[in-house]
Formats: structure tokens, C-alpha cells, sequence
């Protein structure tokens, strides 16, 4: 069987743009061998620059670059050029966006969607920002341009829900869907309970930890789960909401005593976000229930018509979790083309 | 976009079939407009005979088939002969085999499933027994003659963990595979846990409910379970092992006092099969821990090497929910057909 070849440009190379290189660099020989499919990276791009190679960017180069053991304006095709400039210029199949999102404006990811997609190549993303504010527009431009806008890694990190749902559940209407979306919080209420300390100490411990930031509001208000709320709204209850219609209480107020209260009665705190109600805010669950998942762990809850409910539990952040949930976009993109 | 024609032969009308088939009256419509797929029943087969329409039979007729209105026999369009013969001789694309299968030869499926795949018919089951028995075999048939051959259903029930790992952990290479895969045993167990009671108390309980068979051996011995670890090995570890490879201890031997022990400890015990070991037994789970559910719920671990580890919850039994998982292998097949 011959390989098909598939290039990708690489936006954004943080922690989870390394993240996606390293494994990358790992797993180029599986992918080739199990999905028949040479893999590239024709670009990798930065907020200074971009480093090209349109016949592909030498896997060992790749490895150096991810673990930071080479800068990418030190490589030789390092070049000073826009990231707009080669997403129009570069060949390339799939776009895969991985920049941070602002939440009040989606960029730069924004730009670099509508770019990728208005130059014929399709998007991989973990961006959460601009898929929940301009959900409907980029599907639409997606459409019109008949290609694909995947996002995945943008909710629940490693767990490919969304794909689960369109792939394998495809015969349910989904009923609801709750959701503990976000690692930082849980861990913080997690926390709280196994230790009986207040939230401040909590907070203080999981930033020491490096598992909350330094502004911790994001998180700790709901906003970071309102926004994925979103995103579950409008990818799998064919809704078209924005982050205003959700309805946002944070765990901020959640004492010792409440965690207390309902550890007595067989109940833990959680902070939950209601995809059918629009509506984040802390709830008791049940202890046995399948969404009382402890620490950073996420969890989703699809009540169906047919599967009944369905619960996938999985790490909800990290680099290397990411890249799991952006090959799933990537290579089902790269498994469908023509080429 | 013109509607794709894809024919079913379903073979084998007990609970499992009835479900199917009443899902399927159900979705019709639902299918015909989400995926441009008319799918139609050409034959419903059972021992004493068949109901054939190769133009498929209507819809409000299987309807009343699968809630026992009508009886097939009683049909038009029923006719005295074999499975077998109908299985060569009506032009369909997808065979849909659900009998019971018999744990020791695997028929009457095994030979309903090499029929099927002998005569250009792709095939999608939710009978283990030969699965489990024949997996190599018969995946070779199915690739000689360049056809799939699914068997989603036959594992967990509504969960859909082989095409979860096929279609969206494809980057993963799975490193351990842990499941509670029998729900007959998880309830008798909860219900030890919860109401200190003894295991044949707990037994009798879950056959008045209809959990448990009157004879429960298969299930109480851990020997469905092991069906299951067969299958998942080879299905998602690439292995070539039979049911005699698998060591399996039942629940038979678990006290009142060893659940109270294990609770006392912040432990559950749960009847787990470990797939990379091979191996069912009792094993003590934490609390906390996602492959604790309770009840009938089925819950199966994937540890992976880039995703990490991935919990997917459901009903491991129940007509309706099977039917979910056959829908996600009917319209995988379906989708990719060219006709």
C-alpha cells in the first residue's frame, strides 16, 4: 500500500506546541506503518517568526526543538515571515492551532483559523477561545470551504468526547451532558475534602504545585468550565450559544463546612457544568456516582437515548494528554483526504 | 446529496434482536437525514425460518415485529428457509448476527458469521462466543475477502471501547487494559458492600430482579468475564490468546467479612479482568477510584502511553444499549460503503 503523504502547519509552540512535536517526533514511524501515512511538518510557527520546510521539517530536528534542546530562530529555515504570510504561502493539508487563546477575543488563534481555512486547509485546535466565540461563523466558513474544523483537545484534554460522540454514539440523541471540566477546581475541592483545609490553602497548594496560576479567577469563578460548556452546547446539542447565555457560579464560596455537610451525608462538592441548562455552578454528587472523579481528573456524562448514560473520565490537561485528543483531529482529517 | 442504500440481513430476533430492530424503526428517519444513509432490513432470520424482502421490509411491520405484535412467521414475507441459504442469496451488505452464542463451539453464530463473510457480506455481532473462540480466523476471512467484521456489542455492553480506541486513541499504543465487564457479578458485590449481606443472599436478589440467571456459574465464575479479556486482548493488544490462556477466579469464594475488611481500608472489591495479565479475579479497588461503579455498570481503563489513562462508564447489558453499540459498527460500515 503506498503512503499517503499529509504536511501540517504547526501554530503556536508553547507548552502544548511542544507537547504535539514530542509526540510527533515519537510516534512518525507508528502512524506511517499503522495508517499508511507520512506525516509532516511543513511549518512551524511563532509569534517572531516561522520555521519552513516545505518538504517536511527532519523528525530529529523536531525531537531537539520540542525538548528545547535547539531554538527555532536558530535553525537554518528559520525565517522572519508571518504566521498569515504561511498559512496562505505553505503547502500544507492541516493546520493544527495551538496558540493561547484570549477569552474576550480568541486571538491571535481567531485569525489564524479564519487564515488556515479561508487557504483551503483544514484545522486541528486546543484553543477553546475561538471556537466558543465564534462558534457558528468558523463551522459555516469551514462548510463553505469544504473542510474540517476539529476541536477535540479544547475540552476535557485527553478525553475525546466529541469524537466519541459523532464516531461511536452516533445513532443517540443526547439528552444532557454534565461535565467536571476543569482540573484545578476539582483538585482544590478534592483537597479540601481529604484534608478538611479552607480553599485559600487549597489554592495555595495546587499553585505551588503549578496546577493552579498565579490569577487563579479563570478557574476558580467557572469561567475556564463555561466556555467548554459552551463549546459541548454548540458541537453536541446543535445549540447556538455564546458564553453570556451560561450561567457562571464558581466554587470561591465553598467552605469547609459545606464539604463537611455533605461528606456526612454520602455526598461530595463538585463543581459541575450543565451543558443542557447552560448553567456552571458547585453541586453535591454522590459519592458512587460516575462523575466523582478525585484530583485533576475530568469527566463527562452523556445521558443518551439509546447507549443510556455514558461516562468517559480522563486527564483534562497536561502537553502530552493534549497531543492524544489532537492526533484524533489530525488523523481523522488525514485518513479521509484524497491525495 | 443522494441518499446511499445499505441492506441488513439480521439474524437471531431474541431480546437483543427485538432491541435492534426497535431501534432501528425508531432511527430510520433520523439516520436517512443525518448521515444520507437509507438503511434498510432485507430478512430477519431466526431457527425456524426467515422474513425476506430484498426491498427491505417496511418499517411500521418491524416495528410491530420487534414489540411482538406480530409474529414473523405470521408475515407475508416469512418463509421456512435456512439462515444459511438466505445469508448466500439476499443481496445485502451487512449481515447483523445476534444470536446466543454457545461458549464452547461458538453456534450457531460461527457459522452464520464465516457464511456471511464467505458471501460479500460485512458483519457486525454482539455474540462473544465466537469472537472469543475463532478471533483470527475469522478476522483473516474478513480481510481475505475485504470486509470488516465488527464486534463492538460483544464487550461492555452500550460502551464502545474498541472503536473509543480505534477511532480516537489511534495515536496511543495501550499499555494495560482493567475492566469490571460483568454487571451481574458488580451488583451482586455492591449489594454485599452496601447491605453486609452474604453472596447467595445478594445472588437470589439479583435472579428475582432478572440481574442473574438461574444458573449464574457463567457469570459468579468469572467465566464471562474472561470471554471479554479474550476478546479485548486480541481486538486491542494484539494478541493471539484463547479463553484456556486466561486465569480466572470467580466471585464465589468473597465473604461478608472481606468486602468489610476492604471497606474498613477504603477499598471496594471488584471482579476485574486484567487484559495484559490475562487474568479475572476479586481484586481490591480504592474508593475513589474511576473503575469503582456501582451496581450493573460496566467500566473499562485504558492506560495508554500519550493519553494517559481513559475510564469509559456504561451499561454493560440491556437490548437498547447493545443496540447503540451495533449502530456504531452497522454505520461505521455503512459510511465507508461505495455503492
Amino acid at each position: 500500500m503506498k503512503l499517503k503523504t499529509v504536511k501540517l502547519i504547526v501554530v503556536g509552540f508553547g507548552i502544548i506546541g511542544r507537547g504535539f512535536c514530542k509526540v510527533f517526533s515519537e510516534k512518525k514511524k507508528f502512524i506511517e506503518e499503522k495508517f499508511k501515512i507520512n506525516l509532516e511538518i511543513a511549518a512551524i510557527c511563532e509569534i517572531s517568526g516561522c520555521l519552513v520546510n516545505e518538504n517536511g521539517i527532519a523528525v530529529e530536528d523536531i525531537e531537539k526543538l520540542a525538548a528545547n534542546k535547539i531554538k527555532l530562530e536558530e535553525h537554518q529555515n528559520w525565517t522572519r515571515k508571518d504566521t498569515a504570510d504561511v498559512l496562505k504561502e505553505v503547502e500544507a493539508e492541516i493546520a493544527v492551532e495551538l496558540t493561547p487563546g484570549n477569552i474576550k477575543t480568541g486571538e491571535p488563534g481567531l485569525t489564524h483559523i479564519i487564515t488556515a481555512l479561508e487557504n483551503g486547509k483544514h484545522v486541528a485546535t486546543s484553543n477553546k477561545a475561538p471556537v466558543a466565540i465564534r462558534f457558528n461563523e468558523l463551522q459555516e466558513l469551514a462548510q463553505k470551504n469544504n473542510l474540517k474544523l476539529n476541536y477535540e483537545a479544547a475540552v476535557g484534554g485527553a478525553i475525546p468526547v466529541i469524537n466519541l460522540y459523532r464516531e461511536n454514539l452516533q445513532i443517540n440523541n443526547i439528552n444532557s451532558i454534565y461535565g467536571v471540566l476543569n482540573g484545578t477546581t476539582n483538585y482544590i475541592l478534592t483537597k479540601m475534602r481529604r484534608d478538611g483545609i479552607t480553599l485559600e490553602a487549597a489554592l495555595k497548594e495546587a499553585q505551588e504545585l503549578g496546577i493552579a496560576e498565579t490569577d487563579p479567577t479563570y478557574d476558580i469563578e467557572g469561567i475556564d468550565t463555561a466556555v467548554k460548556v459552551v463549546i459541548l452546547a454548540n458541537a453536541l446539542m446543535n445549540k447556538n450559544v455564546k458564553f453570556r447565555d451560561v450561567k457562571v457560579v464558581g466554587i470561591s464560596g465553598i467552605t469547609p463546612e459545606a464539604i463537611d455537610l455533605a461528606k456526612k451525608n454520602g455526598f461530595v462538592i463538585k463543581l459541575i457544568g450543565d451543558v443542557k441548562k447552560l448553567e456552571v455552578s458547585p453541586r453535591i454528587v454522590p459519592k458512587n456516582h460516575p462523575l466523582n472523579v478525585d484530583g485533576t481528573l475530568n469527566a463527562i456524562m452523556l445521558e443518551t437515548d439509546v447507549a443510556s448514560d455514558i461516562t468517559i473520565i480522563g486527564r483534562g490537561a497536561g502537553a502530552r494528554e493534549t497531543a492524544s485528543a489532537l492526533f484524533s483531529d489530525v488523523l481523522g482529517i488525514a485518513m479521509e483526504l484524497n491525495n
